[in-house]
C-alpha cells in the first residue's frame, strides 16, 4: 500500500449526500446531525421504535431497510423512501419477502438490516429467527419484491455483512457468531460464497479488547467502504459497565484482499452514548451504525445509527478525517 | 357470551372520577394524564419513591393505599386520601396492621398493594415479606384500622391480586408465583378461598409470550373489572432487552365464570415507557399498572400506574375502545 | 412436655416390620441392610431407575408407591406389593388416577410419592407437573382405584408430605417452596386445610444451616412420626461441595400441636451417601428418605431411601436411640 | 417407503465385523461387549484417556481416529489400526496434518472425530480450536498422510458428521451450533456443500426435548447408515439432573433424500451410563456413541462409544431389532 | 466518649471551603451545587468522563487526582488544581507514578483514587490493576513527582481509604475485598501497617444490610474525617433494584481508637441518584463520593462525588447537622 | 544457577520417611501407596472424611495436622501422631487455638492445613472463616499448645502456604486470592512479612493455563521443599470438565531468591484422580496435595494428598527423577 497517496472511497459521487457541516464548538471526528433524531420512535402508527436501520442511494434518491419494531414488539423489517435522506416514508406493514421454501420463509423476526449493491442486485441482510439468530439473506431488484435466499450460516449469529463487491472471485461476508441469547461476547469473522449460498473459508477478523469501549463484544455495522487504502470498517463495540453494557461506534482499515487482516484499527471509540436520546430509550446507551452513505467526490460520510435501540441518528465525517485519526489513533 | 350486545362495566357509577379528555393529536387507545406524574417521589417527607399504588373510591371521594419506598429503602404500605384523585394526602407514616399472631405480623416489607370492596371490607392485598416474598392479605372497613388476616400463599409469590366478587360461591385471587429474587420468569395463576384464609383450586391463566413484550413474565395488575363481556384484566408483562428489562402495560378479557380462561390477551402492549418520568428513575423503563376507577355510565376508566419504580402515573381509556381494541389485537 | 417418660411410637404395632440387628462393628444411630439396594434399578422391564418411594402396611403386608423413571427419563408413579418389605412387586405401568378435571389430571410429570393412612384413605402426594412442579394430592382405599384431588399449592413445590392425622381439627401438610429448576435453596414451611382442597395458615418451619450438611436446602422425608415427645421428623438436607451437591438424611422432632415449632433437629446428619450404589447412579452422592415403618411395640424403624436417584435402599433404626442421638446432637 | 420390505444396511459386507452375542439374561435392544472397556486410558504412554473415537474397515483390517486427552490434557487425535477391532494399536504421537494455510493449521484442540469413507477418500470431521470450538475436516487415502481442508462452519459449533454419500448431489454434515463453554443447550442442524469448503442450505433436524433423557441437548454420534428405510441415526442426548449432566444414547430414522426429516426418533434412551466404566472417570456418567461399524449381510451393528471421558466401549445390535425398537418406541 | 460536647472536626480551618448555602426549600441534610456538574465528562481533550475523584487543601488553594476514563474507556488518573475548589484545571495526561519496580510499575489501570495528607506527604491510593483490582498506593510531596509503592493488598480488592492519622502507631486503611468482576457483593474491612507496605490486624467494620439502599455492597467514600465523637465515614451502598443497581451515599461514626467499631450508622441514605446527571451517563443511577473538604472553625464539610460514572458533582452538608442526622437515624 | 549439578534437597535427612518402592509395572514419575487410602474416613469417631491434611517430623516421629470435617460437615483441623507416617492416632476433638483477641479468635471454620518448622517453631496455617475464607496462621512448639496469630489477609483467601525459611529476611507465603464462594478461577500469589502479622509486597506467581489440567485455578500444595536448583512447589490444578471439576497435582520449580520467577512447570499433571477413592466420595475427582516429607539423604519424598475430599492417601516419588521430569516436561 502506498502510504504517499491520498486517501480516496473508491465509490460513486453522491452529491445529494445529506450533510451538515461540523459545528465550530466541535472538535471530534464524527459530529451528529443537529436534526436527531431523525427519525422517531413512532413515525409509522404500527411501530414502537425505528432504529438500526441501512439506507442506501436509488434512483437519484434513497431507499432504505428499516428495523421497525411494532408495539407487540416484534421484531420486522419494513422499506422507505426519502428524497433527501432526513425525511423518510416507511411503509406501516413490513416487506414480504418471496421464498419458495417455506421452511426457511416464514421467519420468526427480522432485525438489524443491512443492504449493499452487488452487481445489479440490491442485497439485504438481516438477523433472522430460524431456530435462533442467524443471518437472513436476500435481495431486491426494485425495492418492490423482495426475494429471501437461504440463511448463510448456522444459529446463532447477529450482524452480518456483505462486502459490496467480489473478493477473490467470492462474496464476502463479516458476521459476529454469538449464542441463543443476549451474547455477552462476540468477535467479528469473515466468509466467502462462490453462490450467496453456500459459505466457508471462515476467517477471524476482530476480538474485543480488554479495558476499553469494545471489551465484551464488537460487530460490523455499514457496508465496509473501499478506499484506496483498505476497506473502511465502522463497527460497534460494548463495554460492560458497572450497571449495564454501553454500545459505542469504532472503525477499522482492513486490507483489501485479505480483509481479515486489520490495517489500523481504534483503540478510541468514534462516538458514544452522550445525547439524552442515546442514553435513554428501549435499551439505554447504545450507539449502533448500520449503514452509511459516502461521496466519493467529496469524501463526505454519512452514518445512520440506531440510537437506544428506539430512534434513528445520523452523524458526519469525511474520509480524509477518519482516515487520519484511525491512523493516529490505531492500537 | 352475546357479542351483539355493546360492552359495559358492571360497576357503580363514579361521575367524579379523574378524567382528562384524549390530546387531539394522541392516537392509542390509552393516553396520560398532562398532570403526570400525579404524585411525585417526594410527597411525603419519608419518602423516596411513591408508585405501585391502588386507590379506589370512597364516601365519595377517595382513598387509598400507596406503596411508599422510604429513604432507608424500606417498602411500606401507606394510607391517602384524595377529593378528586389527583391531589393525595398521604400519611407519612405507614399503616400499622392489627394482628393477633406475632408469628405472621412482623412482616419484613409490604409492597405494590392493591385495594378491592368485597361484601362490606375493603381487602388489601400486597408482597409481604414472610421468608421469601408471598401474598399478605388484610382489610379495612374504615381506613382507620386496619386487620392483617393469613398470608394467602405459601412464598415465594407476587402480584396477588383479588376479584371483587366471589366466583362459583369462593372468593378468587389471582397471583404469580416467583422464586426469592428478582424472578425472570412469572405466570399468572387463578386460586380461590371459601374463607379469605384457606386457598386452593388453583389454575394456569396465563404464561408470557417469546417474542414480544411480555416475553419475560406476567402479573396482574388492578383489581379485574368486570363487564358484560367478561373480565378486564390489565396486567403487566416484561421483555428482557440487550440492556435491562422493559415493564409494559397490556390487557386480557377473562371469561366470568371460569376466569381462568382467556377470551382475549394483547398481542401489542397498551403503554410502554416512553417518557422520561417512566424511562427513568430507581428502576429505569417500569410501566406498572396496580389500580383502576371505572365509571359505569360512561365507561370511563382511570389507571393509576407506578413510572420507574419513583412515581405515580394516571393514564385514561373508555371501555368500549379498550374493549375493541383488545379484540381486534388479540393473539 | 415431661421430659422424664420414656419416647414412645404412637402408632399400630407392626410385629412383621423389615428388620436386621445392628451389626456388631456399626456405632451409628442408623444401620444399613445388607441387603441393599433392595431394588435395583431394573425390577421391571420399563424402568430405568426406582427410588425416592413410599411403603406402608396394608391388610397385615405391605403396599408402596414407587417413583420409576421409565428409559425415556419419564418420571412416573408405579404401584407395588411386598409380603415382607423386601421383596417387592411392582406394577411395570404407572398408576392412572382418576380424575374428573382434565386441566389438572394429565399431570407432566409424578414423583418423590409418599403416602399415608389418614382417616379411612391411604393419601399420596407428589410432585406433580402442573405449569411447574407442585404438590400432587390424591387417594386410594383400596390400592385398586387412585382418584386425584385439587394441587395443593400454587407452582413451585416439592416435597409435601402429609401428618397421619388431623392437627387443630385441620389437615396438616409440609412442603418445600422452590423455583422451577433444580432449585438450589429450599426451606421447609407447614399448612393446613379444611378439606384437603385449600390450605392456608402457613408456618415457616426449618431453613438450611451455614456450614453444615444441611446448608443449601432442606426437606421433609417420611409422613412424621407421632410420639409423646413430639413430632418425629426425618428429613434430607443437601451440601454444596466443591464438585457438586451431597445429598444428606437428619432428623428434627416437631411440637405436637404446633408443629412448626422445632423442638430438637440435628447437627450432625444421621447418614450420608458412603456406599457406592448411594455414591454412583443418576444422580451422584444422594440419599433420600421418603418412608418410614415403625413398630409401637418394639419402637423399630425401617427407612426407605432412595440411593443415587437410582436404586432404593433400607436402613434401620430404634426410636429410643434415635430420640437420644436428636436430643444430644441437638442444634 | 415401503414398509412391507424388511430393512437392510445400504452398505458392504464385513464378515470380520467385531461381535459378541447378546447375554442370555440380556433384553435390552444394545447389548455392551464383554471386553468392555475395550481401550484403557492409558493403552499408549502420552494419554490420559482415550475415547469418543471412531474406527473405519481398512484393507481388510480396522483403522481409526482416536481421542486421546493427554497427560497435559491436551485434546488430540491419534491414528490406530486394529486386526480384529478388539486390540488397537495407537500411534503415540498424534496425527499432524497436512495444511497450507497456516492460518488454520495450528488448531488448538481436535477432539471428538468421524471417520467415513467417501468417494475415494477418507474424511475426518473433528471438533476443531479455531478462536472457539468449529468443525475441522480433513481426508487421508492411506491413513498415512492426512490433509487438513477449511473448516466447515463458524464457530461455536461441535459434532460435525457427514454423510457416507453425497445426497441431492452434494456433500452432507450434520453439526450441532453450540456456544463458547461447555453448551447446555444444543439442536441438530443439516448442512449441504457442493466442494467440501463451502456450506449451506441448513436446515433444522431435532431439538431436545423436554422431560427426557434428551433434555438439555443433543448430538449426532456416528456415520450415519444408509437403509432401505432412512438413514439410521445414533446420536447422544444429555439430561440435566439434581447433580449433573447425564449422557446417553438414543437413534432416529431420517429421511433418506431429506434427511432433515425426521421418521423415527426414540423416546427411550438405547442405553444410558450405568457400568462403572461409564459413571465414574475424568466426566462422569457419559456414554458417547462415535462410530459405528455394520455389516449389511447379516445386520450387525458394532457401536464404539466413549465412556466417562476416559474410556472406550463397544456395544452391539443388528439392524432388524434396532429398527424395530426405534419404530416402537418412537415420539 | 462525652455526648455532652458539641461535635467538632479536628482539622484545619478552611475558610476558602467551596460553599453554597443550603436552598430554602430543602430540608435534606446534605444538598447539591447549585453549579452541578462541576466537572463536565469533557474537561479535557483526552475525556470520555471525569468522576469518581479527590481533592485536598494544597498551598492555599486546592489540588486533586481525577479519574478520567479517556474515550478508549481505559481507567487513568490525572493531575488537577483549582483556586475555589469549583474550577479545575486537569492535566491532559494521565500521572506518570515513579517507581523502580517494574513487576508493579506498569499498572493496567488506575481508578477511584483518594488522596490524604499523612504526616509531610499527600499519600494517593487507587484501584490499581495487577493480576486483578487490588489497592495501588503512592504519594507526592509537590504534586509534580509522585512516587508508587507497593500494592497494599492481593487482589481483589478496591475502595482502598487511608485515615488521615496513625492509629495505634500505625497506619490503617479501609477496604472493601471483593472479586475479579463488577462483584454483586463487598463488606468493608480495616487493616493496620507500620511501614505503609506490610499490611496486617484485618478486622471486619461493616456488611451490606438486607431490604435496604446498602443490601448489596458497601465500600468507603472519603477520607475519614476525625471528630471529637469518632470518625465519620461517609461511604457508598448499592442496591439491586428490578432493573439494576443504585448507588447511593450513607455515613457512619467509628470508634476515634478501634475505628472497626461502628458507634452510628446510618439507616437511611443521604443522598441517592434523582438528578439527571446521576441517573443517567455510562453507568446510570450512581452517586459515589470520594473525597470531602472540611472546615474546622464552621464545621462545613463539602463532598465530591462521582454521578453516573461521568461527571463530578459537589454537595455540602455541616457536621452539626450531619451527626446529629447519624445518630437519630441510627440503626 | 549451575545446572551442571546434581539437584538435591536441602534438608535433613529422614531416614524413617514412609517408603514404598515403584510397582514394577508402574511408569510414572509419581506412585501410589498400596496401603491407600491410609486414613479411611472414619478413623475417628466424629469423622465425616479426613483429608487434605499436613504432616512433619517431630521428635524422631511424625505429628500432623488434619482437616477432619465432623459428621455435621463442620470443617475442623485436629492434630495426630504416627510412629511411622502410615498408621496414625488422630484426637477425636479438634485443636483449640490460644488467642487473646476474641474478634479472630472464635473463627467459624478452619481446614486445608499446613505445617512447616521455621526457627523453634511450627507454623500452621489453614483456611480460616472470618467474613469470608481467609488465610488463618498459628504456631505450636510442642504440638499441646497451639496458639493463633493474626490472619495473613483480607478475605478471600484460600490454600495459604508458607516457606520453610526467610527470604531476603522475610517471612514469604503463597496463597490464592478467591471470591466468597467455591471460586472457579484463582492464581498463586507471593507475599512477605518482616514480623509473621503485617503482610506485603505481593507478587503474582502462576496462573491457570488454557486447555490443560490446570486450567481453572492453580494453588500451592505443600511447603515448598527447598533444593539448589530452586524451590520444588507440588500443586493442584483444576479443570472444568463436562460435568464437574477434576483436581490433579502437578509440580514447578521457583527461583530461590525470587520464588515468584517460575524456572520450571509441569505441563503435564503428575497424578489425576483415577483410583476409586479419588474418583468417589463427597467431592469426586479429587487429588489434593497439602504436605511432603523428604530425605535430604536419598531424595525420597513421600507426598500427602486428599482424596475426593474424604480420605488421605500417600504416593511417593524421588527429587531426581521428579526434577529430571518437570524439567523435561517444562510448558
Amino acid at each position: 500500500m502506498n502510504n504517499d497517496l491520498k486517501i480516496n472511497i473508491k465509490g460513486n459521487s453522491l452529491p445529494n449526500i445529506p450533510w451538515e457541516d461540523r459545528p465550530s464548538d466541535c472538535k471530534s471526528v464524527i459530529w451528529r446531525s443537529q436534526k436527531n433524531p431523525i427519525i422517531p420512535r413512532d413515525l409509522i402508527p404500527s411501530s414502537n421504535s425505528i432504529f438500526n436501520s441501512a439506507v442506501i442511494p436509488y434512483k437519484g434518491k434513497f431507499a432504505g431497510v428499516f428495523r421497525a419494531d411494532n408495539t407487540a414488539r416484534e421484531m420486522k423489517i419494513h422499506r422507505g423512501f426519502s428524497d433527501d435522506g432526513f425525511l423518510w416514508e416507511i411503509d406501516n406493514d413490513p416487506i414480504e419477502f418471496i421464498c419458495d421454501d417455506t421452511e426457511i420463509s416464514k421467519f420468526v423476526y427480522g432485525y438489524d438490516p443491512r443492504v449493499v449493491k452487488l452487481d445489479d442486485k440490491y442485497y439485504v441482510t438481516w438477523c433472522n429467527g430460524y431456530h435462533g439468530p442467524t443471518i437472513g439473506v436476500g435481495y431486491t431488484m426494485d425495492f418492490e419484491h423482495f426475494y429471501q435466499l437461504e440463511n448463510a450460516f448456522l444459529p446463532f449469529n447477529r450482524n452480518g455483512v456483505l462486502f459490496p463487491r467480489k473478493i477473490n472471485n467470492k462474496y464476502a461476508m463479516l458476521s459476529r457468531p454469538s449464542d441463543n441469547g443476549h451474547t455477552p461476547f462476540g468477535d467479528i469473522f469473515y466468509s466467502e460464497s462462490p453462490d450467496m449460498i453456500h459459505w466457508g473459508y471462515h476467517r477471524h477478523v476482530m476480538a474485543p479488547l480488554l479495558i476499553s469501549w469494545q471489551s465484551t463484544k464488537v460487530g460490523a455495522g455499514p457496508i465496509p467502504i473501499e478506499t484506496n487504502k483498505g476497506w473502511l470498517l465502522i463497527y460497534h463495540g460494548v463495554l460492560t459497565s458497572c450497571n449495564g453494557f454501553v454500545y459505542s461506534m469504532g472503525a477499522a482499515i482492513l486490507d483489501l484482499e485479505k480483509p481479515w487482516k486489520i490495517l489500523y484499527r481504534t483503540k478510541p471509540y468514534l462516538m458514544s452514548p452522550q445525547k439524552i436520546y442515546e442514553c435513554i430509550g428501549d435499551t439505554p446507551n447504545v450507539v449502533f451504525p448500520c449503514s452509511a452513505l459516502t461521496d466519493s467526490d467529496t469524501g463526505r460520510i454519512a452514518i445512520y445509527y440506531g440510537a437506544a435501540d428506539t430512534v434513528t441518528g445520523l452523524a458526519y465525517t469525511s474520509i480524509d478525517e477518519l482516515f487520519e485519526f484511525i491512523k493516529d489513533n490505531s492500537l
